[in-house]
């Protein structure tokens, strides 16, 4: 981490000599400074044919033209490469819409980052399926928006849902302990930009009451796992987990608990990776350049 | 943990035969159900003495009497064994005080565990050296009390300190990342009962930037402590700790920020722990009955 | 731990008033010096009823009879309350049979702790399915079988190694990464007898190549889980388990070296636990008194 | 990891633009085919300048030529950088010397790796001051040296070591649990090349005992420090720290033991990154590329 303005290119393309020279050369030409870089070959695997994945911090101010002028340059380098690309832009902020049910863990806990300017992000909106946080979230200054769901009347609820997002220009939405199954349309509109924090450590307990599964099975450990949304419940691909020692002792109601502390923790470093452009998806698996 | 009301024992005294059979026969005889029960010896060291401890929850109905005859009853009991004991009710919820400057994460943290009830206290007040604060406690209808302390007004500062406490019939003072040395005459009124969150695994890194500490000495972990405080600065009993990995990429600001997670969790875990009448003080050390 | 010799009742019995009162109650009336003591109330949960476990330690002399005795004064004790129990005797080492196939990280593992007398056994023979180990077994003084086991010599193999467990008068069999399924004639002749090593974080990933199933996945922590053997392949009761963060870079042979050091450690901690008689089985779980 | 051989570049040098750029660019004009990557970027901090650091497999048979024209080749673009560097070879296996004392945890350990292939090295011999591994380590078909080391005998005993280092043409040097003090002139004659495991989490608890000033300090986690000897006791460069959660039922052998398994693991981890070119030393820092 540092303090001063950059631009960050995250791409992947076909594996093939000289990727790394070809993309730091372009950037050397220029007399960019590179702040930091991570580079993974995923080899070929079930089907998949080998890729290669990439992170570069360039400071912004290194550089003798601006983002436009960058991206315009890149696209000839990158289109060599065959790359699926993006740069962004540390001086513009994300633009986060948090969902929210009644509990208050994780809200809390990324009001509080965004309040400490740890997370560097606009909150344009949050949105529940209750009202419990609308004092508590307006209170912030940040607007709140009620949609009930109801099994009658999902397809409106998403469809209004989507439309706040689209309102909000948001970027990312994050699933702070929502709990309704997103509809499979709006899982499709955002792929790799909607967020989950699941209270186990997947695949292990997948679905309803995973702490109450947990105890049953009677585990010695139990895990929170951060996931992009896709349309199979719990099944997107991971991009952060970790886990908790528990005894015989804990009910799970213990394990509700400590869960807690383990869901916001792991939701926190997701996210963190994500809006960093750290997270680069593979198939059903995520590249995270910590 | 459990849902019903109960009375918590927690005690100590000189090691000897036959201790755990006087006090549980004791509750058996009056038909007493135990929830929970720990014992532990501890093994004569260093000029100490060998020492019993131990914590015992009892189903407050089922017993015949109330609070206040049990403890009547109990005392014979104590004394035969020399105990220094203490019966406490969690339908009676203890009284904490927060102690916070101006970073949120560990005010938010309890705040939010107070909201979902998880940490079941009553908090009379919160007090700060700055008035950041004071819109977000009050909006959660918690008194909030500017005491600004400068370097000629700490007599006065922590007498006010000590006032509000009392008139607030503190149970517990918690630091919640309270960035001021507290005056030998406040550690001294509550020994036990003021706990502090230090931003180092203790015993390393003792006094101020911790984490700046920790980066010069390449360190390949960095940690938190719970402790509670004596006038002698970060040396009081450590009541919890845990640790978090970074690397060489970490700047100290990277730490501090990965820290706070730390700090956050250990601070709660650890308030728990003494709320709960789980931690037994033995000279500068802890038992801790999780 | 401590140097003393003692005895350790471990049992477990219906739930009801003044249990531990009762238990500890008769080792005061002998004078007896109760080390270490722990308890346990298993709630009433899926058609289980409430159950309540213990586990005592007793300084062997300060009893004023031996074992034999002991056992016979307390049966009465245990019959009034129900009890499923056994009293073991620290000086009396208990007898494991190592079973191992070819990859040395958990023989080498529980050689040395014995060598170093951490682990407090005798080790009467090692049964292997390969030849690979039988110097470095046979060096140690300790005799070596080879029990070829194929398709077509299931019963007699396992027949054989029931023979060579009875002849060595074994108290537990430890699967050391021994990679072939047990009959369930074995299984079911020692019941909570027989440990192993399962190398993936179950219930995730049950069955074969575990490490290959989480690569897969895209876990972001791989585990290993030491559980007692029954008919029912990775399902037993799970006695310990601990994971390792890895990342997108860690390949599935990656991913088998990290796991060999979870592996031997999670193995040798659920050792110690059920040689200790911490380990007390209650249904498809277990208590672990630490 | 992956089963072909491959180079690794290991530099340093003063940070400016187009480091990778150049350096990747002499790869790619050769068509070599890099494996894996890392970058970091030291910034100026307390007198030391802003340094660069990388780490670049290349497949070997991906280049043209072999190891010394490579080297030749890579020595102007090394000389135009400025840099420290070096490149090794993974088809020649380092030298790795074992120094041990009396306690088995980290030999069988290593022993069990080199068995398995896990750890690609030769093992010369292993030097003790202690005859208790002899026979144990001959079996492994190594060299055994007893050199005993008394009060009255140290400067010839090292000198005697120093021999027999020269004499296997060690790479590496590993104390593991080497139980004496080097002579300062031993270690200044292998800067970065004798890896220590030290039974704490430096820097608490330096110098002798550290598991009874850990105990004596209360503290609720124990750990061990991997780091390169230098002539100041336990202050050299850390490699690799690790810790286990401990509690008030621990005494200091129970820490003993915890520990041991805690250090065999950060013994075998920093060996690891050591001995694959990962470590680069920065005064008294490491950089780790894992």
């Amino acid at each position: 981490m540092h303090g001063e303005r950059f631009y960050t290119l995250a791409a992947s393309c076909p594996d093939r000599t000289g990727i790394i020279a070809r993309v730091t050369g372009f950037f050397a030409e220029h007399r960019g400074w590179i702040l930091e870089s991570s580079f993974h070959a995923d080899a070929a695997a079930d089907g998949r044919a080998a890729r290669y994945f990439m992170r570069i911090e360039v400071k912004a101010d290194s550089l003798p033209f601006m983002l436009t002028e960058l991206r315009a340059r890149f696209a000839p380098v990158a289109a060599e490469l065959a790359m699926d690309w993006k740069i962004s832009d540390s001086a513009v902020k994300k633009r986060v819409v948090i969902m929210v049910s009644k509990q208050e863990h994780c809200l809390y806990d990324l009001l509080a980052r965004w309040q400490a300017q740890e997370l560097n992000i606009e909150i344009p909106c949050v949105i529940s399926n209750h009202d419990t946080f609308k004092g508590f979230v307006e209170w912030h200054g940040i607007p709140f928006h009620h949609v009930p769901v109801t099994p009658d009347n999902k397809p409106q609820a998403y469809a209004e849902v989507q439309r706040l997002f689209e309102e909000s220009h948001g970027d990312t939405m994050v699933l702070a302990r929502y709990m309704q199954i997103l509809s499979p349309e709006l899982c499709a509109a955002y792929p790799g930009q909607i967020l989950n924090i699941h209270h186990s450590f997947l695949p292990s307990f997948v679905g309803a009451k995973p702490y109450h599964q947990a105890y049953q099975r009677g585990v010695k450990l139990i895990g929170a796992t951060c996931h992009y949304v896709t349309a199979e419940l719990d099944q997107g691909p991971i991009v952060e987990q970790d886990v908790i020692r528990i005894d015989h002792s804990d009910s799970p109601d213990d394990m509700v608990r400590y869960g807690k502390d383990i869901e916001k923790t792991v939701l926190a470093r997701g996210l963190r990776y994500h809006l960093e452009d750290r997270v680069l998806v593979h198939g059903n698996k995520t590249v995270v350049f910590r």
